[in-house]
């Protein structure tokens, strides 16, 4: 950490912040600048946490010069997590697409679009049984009901399922039913619900806030892993920028970042990122050469019918071609699909 | 809603959503422009909410005419709503001024400060019992006896108490210890939260998610203003935007907005929008000029020791004079404080 | 244009605004619906630029139906615009990279460069003269002799040359010594330089605005068009956002969008956007893969010396490697490169 | 200067640093913590400005502890900068409303708004000849005879005159004809006409830009200030966010940001910063309250016939009314109108 006094600030204020550093433990170093006087701080600058050292007198400017998360980064842990989702590696040489529909509905339309998904090479199967809908006279998902099938879905594909939770006293629920628990955009920093499913080992698909900035992803995805679960996807599913001419914005760098700070695996989501299909392809085939673990797409038989977002879905005949799209990318950059 | 078709939409395509529409109950009426062929559908478009016009061949734009709220909208209840907390009341001629540390810590700082904001004639006592942090290694707030020490201070100051709720497990506990629930910025679209709180008619103090339009923010209150509870305060508290010179922007346009489509009261945080005790005082003064029905601003008695914001909260002698000044300000535009 | 009423509209309000279209020669339709009456406006509704009428009384909101842009579209002009940049084809089924220096500085390192650049496979040599810097102490470039420098690398290797012009005072010399001139993103919007390079046919690359919209960045190109120039590349380069790991965030929707709505080439410049020499090679795959024309990437062959944008130049072996890696992606998706 | 080394960084990597540091003539300090390298850099570290030290070998961030810029610091001086616009003071105890129609379009028009301006206490006259417009089918302006106009304005009621300037050629017709120049938003980074308007005493109107930082408006500041122009008037016009519901975001914590660190006077946009002309009061109440010196106001005698912005403009009677409100938030604050 890097403490800048200002121009007039005394000796007085100098040593009151150094008595306070050194009754923490940390070693100090003063830089006395033409212009301004400088304390770098040696030692683990992570007790200073809960120091509001920026209020001292004198105090210009307070600068951490570590990262604030620790076992998500890649200097805690140089290779790359790979997961195991039932079977299916998450964050391997092969690239995960996971897809279906954005809220489950009706039991036959569910299995249509499973069988769909396995055909064109899908590997799980998304559905929202619990849905987050920014109005409260939007369809708000079957519930329970939902998960039932996805999983009578499962039974009759063998993909297995990621599905949305809401709410930490559906924890137990999920854990029964899904193979992967999303934590969705909106409840990124749910803090409450980060701690309930950081307690267990089950995957965990942690997606990116609307307006997270990456060090407040990774601080999310550190909330899960101090609880002591490693299996975390992250998903970048766009930022909300000015731009109205799609949903939200796709942050493609965030994915080459992500895989520079962390060594967790990182997958995108073009159908919410953007919120219209003829967008989703060429977004899905940009994510992976980017470098993207793998893809988190909507596929509906009738996107007209949809309750929820069908704007977004892909066809099923639309998805086999982007998947076969796919194919070629995953080549190029040298991964499989 | 307006539906406006593509220049090379069919007849067919037209035919097929106004078919929709109709065996949905609702009336249309067609424009057929020089370049555009438009519908305009007559009737309740809330009917609309969960069907996905924009994916119809041929449709090119789907736009509502209606707010997608009601409840919370000025058109439904002309007067301001005035929310009675324990005596004293919200939304009416008068200011509220709600203040207080940014977390509880200890008991004895904690009635110290009460005192404080009493003496400088404050009316709501704040303070945070449970601390939604960033980083899972920053304090996280003393939980239920954080409560019990507001509930002290309370009973020595007579002053009412706002605290943040972050999971609706804790619902019973707020409902017998606090005044007002607050629903934090993180929060606000955390739907389960929003029900919950809506089920009863404790007040709710209700803040703009970091991202959130106004909208949005609309269609949160909504939530609870649907499941029963009027009791709802809404909180502008900054927005996140590309500024890095303060913690958040300010968005004071959203004061006149909020007070113009809606009937609840508005208040503003300028201590966590600016996150910078210099700018609190300004801020505050620009709030209330501009229209907003009260304030909550963070008071610590020793910033350099406050585990959590000390860096934005205002010493009890500085919060005094605000209080002063906010005097003059309020009588400017026609309150009282 | 459709004119929403407010709920308490009166018919005078109503037949005020229909007088006024009236006058302008166009035709109305008129829906009352069950709570708010709407016109339709039939006709070209480009008329009502410079009409205010949502300050007319009773009026809630006024939309427009059709796109503000007439030339750049796709719907005036069906086929992909291909640009002769001095025998190098610009928007066609070959992508054309152009790269080299941000900042022109000495003869004998831009003639190096320009080496390394044509024998990579680029194809287009880019390079600032004038340079449009955030702080009056930065290096402002060589002017003149930059170009200069150029049009000598020009000489050596065949590749023609893009490069930034700041001064409408300038246009003749950049008539005189560029292949391309650029209008950067800070002058997107500076439109007595558009209406310049628009009186004539020396083919221009339109830089995105840091918080233009995509509306307004087809707008400015209007611009230029309407003047009759028809040779405009269009150029995504990142935009503003809360997000600091990275310059700016490449918005690579964009390019998918760009060319839906107009036939203009699309490029996109990810040393610009992420201003991080690591992002660039994955960021331009991605760009190819998301269905851009081409790329604009910086190269310098000693970045530690570099007087402008060190951080984001990649040195001539990477921009190589680059190269190999970007064949692949552009056979991927049909293209060559 | 803060260089922060990785974790992984050699002695060499250090010692290639820490060698080009002194050749620069600036002195280190090394600080060896646990978990990584810093170099402290004593001395100006303004002599880095075009030294790319990211992007040497080892080096994991650089952080700048001076400001970037120096003439506009309230460090390089103390007393606040008071401008005089002929005869009328800008930066003092009173404050300033500048107004006017947003484009000047006739005569007699212009003329009756200036009267209405004077009677109501507006002190100085705003009015634009060149408008820059998104669209090129806008109204642009009567250019020329614009100015003309103002002059007569000026003529009549003595009240001096501030427009826009959008090309650097039109320099010496607005020396002569201008009393202050304005330099817009779109053209904040338009580094030649701020170095041309640098190089002369007449007072300047800076906008800050739709999605500039702080630090860059100051820059462009400095840009004017370092040519030898120190007459500049900052003006905080509102920023570029995601909410719809108004045209911008007007950032009001810019205001103490700036007068904190800058001497220059700053001014508020409320009309453009909101396009509505209904949120105009509030906000420019609050910008008062917040403690700018002043304000730049639209005032249309007949906003439905306004060729530009009608939507924003107050009516005379409305801006007497508002003034009227003015004069007591000035007192609150200690100012006078």
């Amino acid at each position: 950490m890097i403490i800048v006094f200002k121009p007039n600030a005394t000796e007085q204020d100098i040593d009151h912040v150094t008595d306070r550093l050194r009754e923490l433990g940390l070693k100090t170093q003063i830089s006395r600048g033409e212009e301004r006087t400088i304390i770098g701080v040696i030692g683990d600058e992570r007790i200073l946490e809960n120091q509001p050292l920026s209020v001292f007198p004198g105090v210009e400017s307070v600068t951490p010069i570590l990262a604030p998360w620790k076992l998500v980064s890649r200097e805690f842990q140089k290779d790359n997590t790979v997961i195991d989702v039932d079977g299916v590696l998450v964050g391997g040489r092969r690239l995960t697409v996971m897809a279906g529909p954005c809220a489950v509905e009706k039991l036959e339309i569910t299995l249509g679009i499973a069988q769909e998904v396995k055909a064109a090479g899908g590997s799980i199967l998304r559905g929202g049984a619990y849905k987050p809908r920014t109005s409260p006279y939007s369809f708000q998902g079957l519930g329970r009901e939902g998960l039932d099938y996805l999983l009578e879905a499962k039974r009759q594909t063998g993909l297995p399922i990621v599905s949305e939770i809401l709410d930490p006293r559906d924890t137990d629920l999920f854990l029964e039913k899904a193979d992967i628990i999303q934590i969705g955009a909106r409840n990124m920093q749910n803090f409450e619900l980060l701690k309930e499913v950081g307690a267990y080992d089950k995957p965990v698909l942690l997606k990116r806030g609307l307006s997270a900035t990456i060090k407040e992803f990774l601080l999310s995805a550190e909330y899960i892993l101090s609880r002591g679960n490693r299996n975390i996807i992250l998903c970048e599913r766009g930022i909300r920028t000015f731009e109205t001419q799609y949903r939200n914005t796709l942050d493609l760098s965030a994915v080459p970042v992500l895989k520079e700070l962390s060594h967790l695996p990182v997958i995108v989501d073009p159908s919410h990122a953007t919120g219209k299909w003829n967008l989703v392809s060429p977004m899905a085939k940009a994510a992976i050469a980017a470098g993207a673990d793998g893809l988190l797409i909507e596929v509906h038989s009738d996107p007209e019918c949809a309750l929820c977002d069908g704007e977004e879905s892909l066809k099923p005949r639309r998805f086999k071609d982007l998947m076969a799209e796919l194919q070629k990318i995953a080549q190029a950059v040298g991964r499989e699909l």
